[in-house]
């Protein structure tokens, strides 16, 4: 099943919603009186969110888009990446086709020049290091199967999908679209679950998309508790290994400081975090799978594809943002994985 | 001449060029290739605005400007301040509003519905923590007396006035009318010299404006020396000194590492440097100016301000970008200094 990337123009093709992240520190005070879940993402629309950001304190604004930031943190790592996702012809569109490319992720998806502006996420950092995140789609909310572009994904190793983009009606035949694309050209297919919430709304739809279209999942421990509707991480796992042992399937598993289970088959490697002083959470996922995926695209054994994830992980966590602010290929070097 | 503050609604009202900063880092050998003189700023157009950002890498947006941050310097030591300057109806304009209102400034300028595009400035960070500004002043650009609320400038203790604003022929009557109120109204006048080179393109008009406008005189080394025509600080603070003793002015002198030297008619201070690690030293003369404007409104001898100016210049040099990160009000209150 899994091809040679030795062909591929790319190792990996991420499609998501662009979106610029502006980041600002709150306390739990504030998130509970604007009722805001912690650790979570919600869709707001541009009211909401103009609202909200009145509220907010002085914010900093950073390039983000979970896949987005999966691409740099492959690019990063030396890998080829692409990534296609809707902006407007907006100061912030240019900002987030500026930062991609500058981080040497390949981005050509022309910008929108009418409808919504470009999209924002309102991430809120506590204290203790969480992040909450309040967005606006905008522009990303229009992506249509007409982004998708063949040529690119069809000439990557792997297609990464948000399940952010599992929302609006042409955003889902966008991704599906993809999909078949990239099993078309022999490649494989990479889904994040991204959010509890989003697991929660389309639970039928993302079982069968993890069962019947995706080679490599990826999911943190909510997610996986949501998606199988179980009450600990150990039943998930036997789930995860049931339907991973029945098509062959990958599942990266990401539990926090717990590190991650990573299930390639019948096989089960279970991988630690790496130690690393917490700052902001934002972007630990994004940047897991950026390691994992490059990790793959290499040819890599899971549990190596795993520790590759935790370093870029723990890269993420040592600082506010959500893109790496060290070269992660160094890192890896470093701790003499690859 | 120095009025009791006491009827004032504003300690401080800064006025300046509203920019929005766009930091990236970069090497020293990017600075050679594009001829970037090292810890200066100067003023690009549009394009070259545009071709270097194209050539910059992954940046974050943050508010800036020199008088805006300190104005916001000022509010995070619990002062009141207010600020004037100049931005566009657009997505950046918005983030420069939102960013200094946020922060606790009164900012009511409007925003311009016509013209240039919000200002931004590239700041290039140096792994020596050296910052290089090359600013595109867009909508900063077109500041005119008519943007100065008289009514403001009356209303603040001291006016803050940026030596970058001493360029376009509009904006220098904007500066000479927000002067004459000030005055007018018993206030006192600041001004920073901002940059060596706006100091050699006028340094006529600026020796003019320091005796006989200018009741707060900020410099650093590099401006002094090129203010004065001379070889070493000692002989430039002997003209201070003398152009001080005449009129009773105050000239706050900052040295980076070496500290600072406060004269007040004919005393002379010399204020050490806080100790900090440095990591970006952009913003450190805007909180320097914060902390010694937010002692005079005070009230505080001239030695005191200079120590609140140390420690809020401290604060910005350990941490990436201008403007404060930890409540400055509280880190000279543990420093016992007010």
């Amino acid at each position: 099943m899994a091809p040679t990337a030795g062909d591929a123009r790319f190792d990996v093709c991420g499609i998501g919603n662009a979106l610029v992240d502006v980041l600002a520190r709150a306390d739990d005070a504030f998130l509970a009186a604007h009722a805001l879940a912690k650790g979570t993402m919600s869709l707001i629309d541009e009211e909401r969110a103009d609202a909200l950001y009145a509220l907010m304190g002085p914010a900093v604004e950073r390039s983000g888009g979970s896949a987005a930031n999966t691409m740099v943190g492959i690019a990063s790592l030396g890998g080829r990446s692409a990534y296609i996702g809707r902006v407007r012809d907006d100061q912030l569109g240019a900002v987030f086709r500026h930062d991609i490319r500058a981080a040497g992720v390949a981005f050509d998806s022309a910008a929108a020049t009418s409808g919504p502006a470009t999209g924002r996420s309102l991430i809120f950092v506590t204290p203790d290091a969480h992040r909450t995140m309040q967005t606006y789609l905008g522009a990303a909310n229009g992506l249509t199967p007409d982004d998708v572009d063949a040529d690119v994904v069809a000439a990557s190793g792997i297609v990464y999908l948000e399940g952010y983009l599992w929302d609006p009606p042409a955003a889902k035949e966008a991704f599906l679209k993809a999909a078949r694309v990239a099993h078309e050209a022999g490649r494989r297919v990479a889904l994040t679950l991204s959010d509890p919430f989003c697991v929660e709304r389309y639970r039928e739809e993302f079982l069968d998309l993890a069962r019947n279209h995706v080679d490599v999942l990826f999911a943190n421990e909510q997610e996986l508790l949501s998606l199988y509707r179980v009450e600990s991480f150990d039943d998930a796992l036997q789930r995860v290994r049931a339907d991973a042992a029945r098509t062959g399937a990958m599942a990266a598993l990401t539990r926090s400081e717990k590190g991650s289970v990573v299930v390639a088959g019948d096989e089960v490697h279970v991988v630690d975090a790496e130690p690393a002083e917490v700052v902001d959470t934002t972007g630990a996922g994004d940047l897991y799978a950026a390691g994992f995926l490059h990790g793959l695209a290499r040819g890599l054994p899971p549990a190596a594809c795993g520790r590759i994830g935790a370093i870029a992980a723990a890269e993420a966590i040592s600082h506010f943002g959500a893109r790496p602010e060290r070269p992660l290929a160094a890192l890896v070097a470093a701790a003499g994985v690859a």
